[in-house]
């Protein structure tokens, strides 16, 4: 299945006759939040990594274990959560050996650890096919209210965007290797808290459509901002992909409070403002339409 | 990877230099529990379903789905949970027909309605290599204490073990449409609850090893009590697997105050006791021993 049917595959597991009352944010979000009868909300989220997308089969088997949480837990981040614990689950390729095998776990819990996010249950199987990992994470919120990809209904030209660390050319190792932004979401929602935020998962240009508002009134992304890795150009820093940074909007006061209170090493970057008239790039104070670019897995 | 290796992969996963405070029962049992900030308790599990072990490239796709599921509703009934949520991830065959895959979807969707276990997150990736199906579920708890497949400190010889249904043929077709026993589940703890408690996924005698008084004091099964399905027989009742039937053990007079209030169509049958002396099973009155046999997945 091409990506856009992927989407659909989402679409057909979520749909649903009606909306259910404990269902807070719906599938479609970096994670969907969950009600419990205590006083308790969960994030919840998943994803799979497969050999030939995600990884080779050269690539270190420790990374990919590490890879397939650190997803997962960037999510989370994207949603102003805090992790709690999480499961796995690993389709091995026959003949894959023991050693590569107990590497693959080991870069999961190492990560784990780091996080205080223990991996609590799971389940492996061998097929014909290379590796399959999936990791579901579960989450709590920090605040009383999740950092969605909708935002508020506040949300309005004007507010600015801007996004953690920098961007571009993850395909060099760094898709592997990041470090889930959970720190700064935890600053992100103390200090503003953001209006609405998406990690960096297929590229700036891509995500940022994902964000409601700047997909329903538009935004003006101001290229010469844009905060771009040393070993990558600005093309890569607008559609690689796989930063795993956060992209976030807000008002221009929360804004101002977010950057004047921000005391992490990780850079927050303004890079532009929703703006109406549809995606408009800015470069040496020429203007041209955005593209709705960004990478995709096949 | 053999079984054996699989089970050494969980314990890769799972190991952990210290336990986690808020992890009350850990990996290796049904489910884990795990404890959040207010008053809920979380029951979660995970399982991954591949073509060629767990269902063959001519199985109706709908069924392949609504087993993902049911198998880890199964997990939730075996520690006396309810369902809340699920999350699925699915590695789609190169070539997966538009058709199959909202087939497998409404298979998930469908059982998932039935039990007010919405999906409410997921993932999905296309892959040189067979369906994958990896689900994890989310429950709570429905009492104070979840019902493990280690049992209480006061389980002793003498207590009874029964089971719910009937066993053995699963093969036939019934690993694909067997309904999880979450109403079953629930009217035992209400009527006992239960001391320990599994579901029967690898093998009446397998799974009966793997609750600690079993395994620890030993047991004596009467192989005539044995509830066994009509296209079966008793050695499929004993080591086919894939029944998803409770297996439970309780002291007598929590058994009888069970058998006294029971009120399902399910049945519930006690097979015989947990006795000292190993594994012993009892046929027209004549014993002989139990030998660790069942059904695992290559």
């Amino acid at each position: 299945m091409a990506a856009d049917d992927e989407l659909t595959f989402l679409r057909w597991l979520a749909r649903s006759d009606r909306p259910h009352d404990r269902l807070v944010v719906p599938i479609g979000d970096d994670g969907a939040v969950w009600r419990l009868d205590g006083e308790d909300r969960l994030v919840l989220a998943a994803d799979a990594l497969c050999e030939g997308s995600h990884f080779t089969a050269d690539t270190a088997p420790h990374l990919v274990g590490r890879k397939a949480l650190a997803v997962n837990l960037s999510d989370l981040a994207a949603m102003g959560a805090r992790p709690q614990c999480a499961l796995a689950t690993a389709a091995l390729p026959r003949g894959f050996d023991g050693e590569r095998a107990r590497a693959v776990t080991e870069g999961m819990r190492d990560l784990a650890a780091v996080w205080d996010c223990p991996l609590v249950g799971g389940d492996t199987v061998t097929h014909d096919g290379g590796l399959v990992l999936s990791v579901s994470v579960v989450g709590t919120l920090m605040t009383g209210e999740p950092i969605t990809r909708t935002g508020s209904s506040v949300a309005r030209p004007g507010d600015l965007i801007a996004v953690t660390g920098r961007l571009g050319g993850s395909g060099g190792g760094r898709h592997l290797t990041f470090t889930p932004r959970l720190r700064e979401s935890a600053r992100l929602v103390e200090l503003g808290p953001p209006d609405a935020m998406i990690d960096v998962s297929d590229g700036l240009l891509l995500d940022l459509y994902r964000l409601d508002t700047a997909a329903r009134f538009g935004f003006r992304l101001d290229l010469d901002a844009i905060p771009v890795h040393d070993d990558a150009d600005l093309d890569g820093a607008l559609s690689d992909g796989e930063d795993f940074e956060l992209l976030f909007t807000a008002p221009a006061d929360v804004m101002t409070r977010i950057l004047d209170g921000w005391d992490l090493e990780t850079s927050v970057t303004v890079i532009g403002e929703i703006a109406t008239g549809g995606g408009v790039l800015v470069r040496d104070g020429r203007e041209e339409p955005a593209p709705p670019l960004g990478f995709r897995h096949e």
